[in-house]
């Protein structure tokens, strides 16, 4: 699924939707879960209840767009000087983010709408960071496996333990995963 | 994690407990998961709002103690002669399921609470349900790979897929990754 264009930076629409983003995290940090509703969050961002509902559409819609605003990867990875090194150092990071207890809120936010369009923006931006790792690799003449080999071997099992388990994978659960892999993907 | 004894069939509990799910699942068919609130659920299963926070704790917990009983397997699973036949009819329809519309409204409903406890009583019925499969295949002189190893590497992505990518995994990529991991689970 495609990522949507944001507003255009600066606009009234940019404004408003930094105020109602900025109201939401705010308000996460003071009170439950189950006391954030759209006219609380209306009134600390400024705004009409209806400029939220004609915007995000419903409550959860909203949470589901604040999280993924905070999933997006806000920095360059480390160069470890492999590309083994460079996913692990990423993955182990990723892991214990979203095992934590706010990583599972955010998890349940991008997961609570009924497309699950936040969901997909995670995706995205978690292909994306593969395939930067991916030339990073390429340029220092390895032969890295597809993004889509370490989504379905790595990402998924990571976050299936995470979502029906709820465990916390190892890094060395993770290096056994990136292991195998690789040996597979030579192996094809 | 374990999945916690029911109450006593047949006993005062057990009434209300079928009370409860029973107009959660008729106010479902009728009317927008918005507009589900728990004293609409007492009210239509004959109880008080106080007995629903007490055993549920919220509506959350109520939605996802719903969701559960329905993923629970209610029939024992055709016998197609071999371990990749079962396994596969088993996993083209759980697939179908869960990425539907009712489906994947009761992966968030499953997926809604806190600890996702109802995610791991998830993850508990799918694994006896493997090893079902797997006693059966024992019994013929096959060789079946651990449960942990067809989790990780089939169903993870299955439901990697369904939650973030929304995509339907089609029966011929269930095939190919059944026969990758039969072929890894030789070679190890």
């Amino acid at each position: 699924m495609s990522d949507r264009t944001g507003p255009r930076p600066g606009g009234r629409s940019a404004r408003v939707q930094a105020a109602v983003h900025r109201a939401v995290r705010e308000l996460q940090q003071e009170r439950d879960r189950a006391a954030l509703t759209v006219p609380v969050i209306a009134t600390r961002a400024g705004v009409t209840p209806s400029t939220i509902y004609r915007r995000w559409g419903d409550l959860a819609g909203l949470l589901a767009d604040v999280a993924v605003e905070r999933m997006r990867p806000d920095q360059v990875p480390a160069d470890t000087g492999s590309f083994r090194g460079d996913v692990l150092a990423w993955l182990t990071q990723y892991a214990d983010e979203m095992a934590s207890a706010p990583g599972r809120a955010m998890l349940r936010d991008v997961l609570g709408t009924e497309a699950y369009v936040g969901a997909c923006k995670c995706d995205g931006f978690l292909r994306e960071h593969v395939e930067s790792l991916r030339e990073r690799a390429r340029a220092r003449g390895e032969q890295p496996p597809p993004v889509s080999l370490l989504v379905e071997r790595i990402v998924a099992p990571l976050l299936y333990g995470i979502l029906f388990t709820n465990e916390t994978p190892t890094a060395e659960l993770l290096e056994a995963l990136f292991d195998q892999m690789m040996l597979d993907h030579k192996h094809r």
